[in-house]
């Protein structure tokens, strides 16, 4: 791209978009131009553009493709595929000030919001009305809806309570392709059923900005919880027994609202970091939340402690104290910040067939032998999403080396087993590879017969998932 | 089409497919050649063809590529939008030979079945092994899991327990497009969650055959309802009443397993056919079946109870017998059968919000009467999907005629209300009209470009959906 191009894109951008939210600077490029997957490419972008409306995401994207600029767009980055990674010449289109709830309808338990609504300011909001809006990834605090949108994330609740897919009634985006560049579409609906037209909205969830720009979202919302949760807590003596613990849940169609695994890795870095009193001894901790209310959720705790006590847990028992408990789950979400603090993390995002969980741990734990790679295992074990976080020493390219071929064969062993490379990530630049691998040639032609029907001038989000 | 060009495409069919397999018998192919749309237009067929393999599917896919010869798939024709309708020239592809179940995975919870098993078979083979497949259309003695997938179905538990989409985890299919005509490709995944690519099984789901072939469907299955189901009646004097108990079930977090209306004339058809002792004297009865175990049902049922009496229900009450409760929900299932003694039903599927279903139900009574046409109604009332049907005596093509007229203005008027002209029947041909003047037009844009990409030749069920 040359320096007239790049300073005509500008303009345009400019012309558009009030310039004091057009930025150049080459610092606030750099902090916006990335999400959090560690040792993806990233490219120079040559301006950041903060929306504030739909209109705006409109005339972005006609400029944008009249120079054929690519478009990436981001709610806070907390992705961690390289999805909202920069791409060369393309802008960064920045969602995050998009950010109002636009309407909470609790007569039909649905809401209206803009992309860069974050998770957790939304479940507070509709909270207030007696509602609940379930999809929980752990980057809830500071991840946009938006971007949960984008990656159709997941999260701890999702066992029970599906997916942010599960969540969306409907859109508006911006797109191009056969609707013309710049326009914009109202996609799904508000009501609970609808079968009128293709699944357009349902394509739009996951497709990680490839297919056009989300700018207003329609999700369905739950009644709020009753009652209070139970955890149960199981101890094990090796990562495979827990994987047992786990098939033997599903196997019974036990359902609690989840079901996450903490290796020792994990517990011993959070304790060091915390000391949140967690026992730092165990191989492996299981812990299970049990929402159902009254009796049902009594019975289904003692048939947990039954099924981890019968894959042979040191121990397990339903935890009576509610401080332990909370410290036990914070212990889990601290456990990605805890190792961060050790080094890069590369974090791998399988998920196989329940049944499969443990044949996964024990490739998980042959993978980081053979490549003498250090492997913290969290995991929504419940789903079958496995989270092996591969651990370097800071600086040491030999392991990140190592690192990036064991992350290969953890896909492929994932894939072998029946799995997938990405539960709840993404494909973004890291799982491009592992998807080729995972996919049929037919249903990847599929894949980008979508694209191009879509994108046909390759502007939105290029390079990334395909 | 010349009979040279029938004859020639009878050779190619006959080649792939053993002649005895390939009707041409007029009489065979009329009744091939429908599903239970009332007055939806149907072509003329040059045969039918009964597959019994995917690569049966292929080897046809490509013959009709070749000869640009369209391919109506059916599976039990019991739609009722006219999707499974013939085309002039086409050949129906009749899927209900495909009827293995080819595996029940008890350790994952989920299923793979042919296009052409039957919803209640596949339920009773999974109830063997403590398992459950939900969605329930009406059809479902009858109808396909092929269909059902068609047409994304729901039916009467879905207000709980979600529709087709939401159980469908992978697809196998016969394809055209980029991935070539008569490519088998796999979609989809095996594990309760996966990110991998764009959500191509989600968007087969309920395409109608206007996108490919489906050959074969991995379906997610739930652990068996445990307990003992309880049933809640309300009768009331107007149905605007009975719509505002389901409004103040939904406002206040509800979620039975099943909500459901009937009207007087719904009631007095299957009395008078039936005698199963149910009062047809009140305007609308309603009925709530709460599937939750222990208090938590007792709870629930005395809530709905509440809600139905603050309605204005002329009474309410959790029945206590069993045999009348059973009586009631079998009321519900005849609605159909009973009023199509009487004369042609035109069957309408809008889906509104839940909170509107009062101002649908006024609508109805308004349309009735402005255009003089009986009009019963049937609903899976929780869920805002109503059926209004339209009753017409036999042979009387004046009050057909005005029939068609209310059925596109009962379209307008869920349209109005931010609902759509279909909850579950699919569009199929009566709703081509409706749903354009639903979506924008971005939005069918879009749309059209998903058929084009996917079939260019347009030989995949033409003319249907858009």
């Amino acid at each position: 791209m040359t320096a007239d191009t790049v300073a005509s894109a500008v303009e345009g951008l400019r012309r558009v978009v009030p310039p004091e939210r057009v930025a150049l600077d080459p610092d606030v490029l750099r902090g916006l131009s990335h999400d959090e997957a560690e040792w993806a490419p990233v490219g120079a972008a040559i301006a950041a553009v903060r929306v504030r409306t739909e209109a705006e995401v409109a005339a972005l994207v006609r400029v944008c493709a009249e120079l054929r600029v690519p478009i990436v767009a981001r709610g806070a980055g907390t992705g961690l595929s390289g999805g909202a990674n920069a791409v060369d010449g393309g802008i960064v289109l920045d969602l995050s000030q998009m950010r109002e709830i636009l309407e909470i309808d609790t007569e039909n338990l649905l809401c209206v919001v803009q992309p860069g609504v974050v998770n957790n300011d939304l479940k507070a909001a509709v909270a207030e009305h007696g509602l609940w809006y379930p999809p929980d990834p752990a980057s809830a605090p500071w991840a946009t809806l938006g971007g949960n949108v984008a990656t159709n994330a997941g999260g701890l609740c999702c066992l029970k309570y599906g997916v942010t897919r599960d969540y969306v009634l409907g859109l508006r985006a911006v797109v191009g392709g056969p609707a013309g560049y710049g326009s914009a579409v109202a996609l799904g609906r508000r009501t609970s059923k609808g079968v009128a037209g293709y699944d357009l909205t349902g394509l739009m969830v996951g497709s990680e900005g490839t297919l056009g720009i989300v700018t207003e979202i329609t999700l369905r919302l739950r009644p709020a919880p009753v009652g209070h949760p139970r955890t149960v807590v199981g101890a094990f003596s090796s990562l495979v027994d827990a994987g047992r613990a786990v098939a033997g849940v599903t196997r019974r169609g036990l359902t609690p609202a989840a079901l996450e695994l903490l290796d020792r890795v994990c517990l011993e870095a959070v304790e060091e970091w915390k000391q949140l009193g967690v026992d730092p001894t165990t191989a492996a901790l299981l812990l299970a939340r049990v929402d159902s209310p009254g009796t049902a959720g009594a019975e289904e705790a003692t048939a947990i402690v039954t099924e981890f006590t019968d894959a042979g847990a040191i121990w397990a028992t339903e935890s009576t104290d509610d401080v332990e408990a909370e410290a036990l789950f914070e212990a889990r979400r601290l456990a990605y910040p805890a190792l961060e603090r050790l080094g890069p993390v590369l974090t791998e995002d399988v998920c196989v067939p329940r049944s499969k969980v443990p044949a996964m741990f024990a490739q998980i734990e042959a993978i980081a032998s053979r490549h003498d790679v250090r492997i913290a295992t969290v995991a929504h074990a419940g789903d079958g999403n496995l989270h092996p976080l591969l651990l370097t020493p800071p600086g040491d390219d030999d392991a990140r080396h190592r690192a990036m071929l064991a992350f290969e064969e953890l896909l492929d062993a994932a894939i072998a087993l029946g799995g997938t490379v990405t539960g709840e990530h993404g494909v973004g630049l890291l799982k491009r590879g592992g998807m080729l691998r995972e996919l049929d040639a037919g249903n990847i032609a599929l894949q980008r017969g979508v694209k191009d029907a879509f994108d046909p001038l390759g502007i939105f989000n290029p390079g990334k998932v395909l």
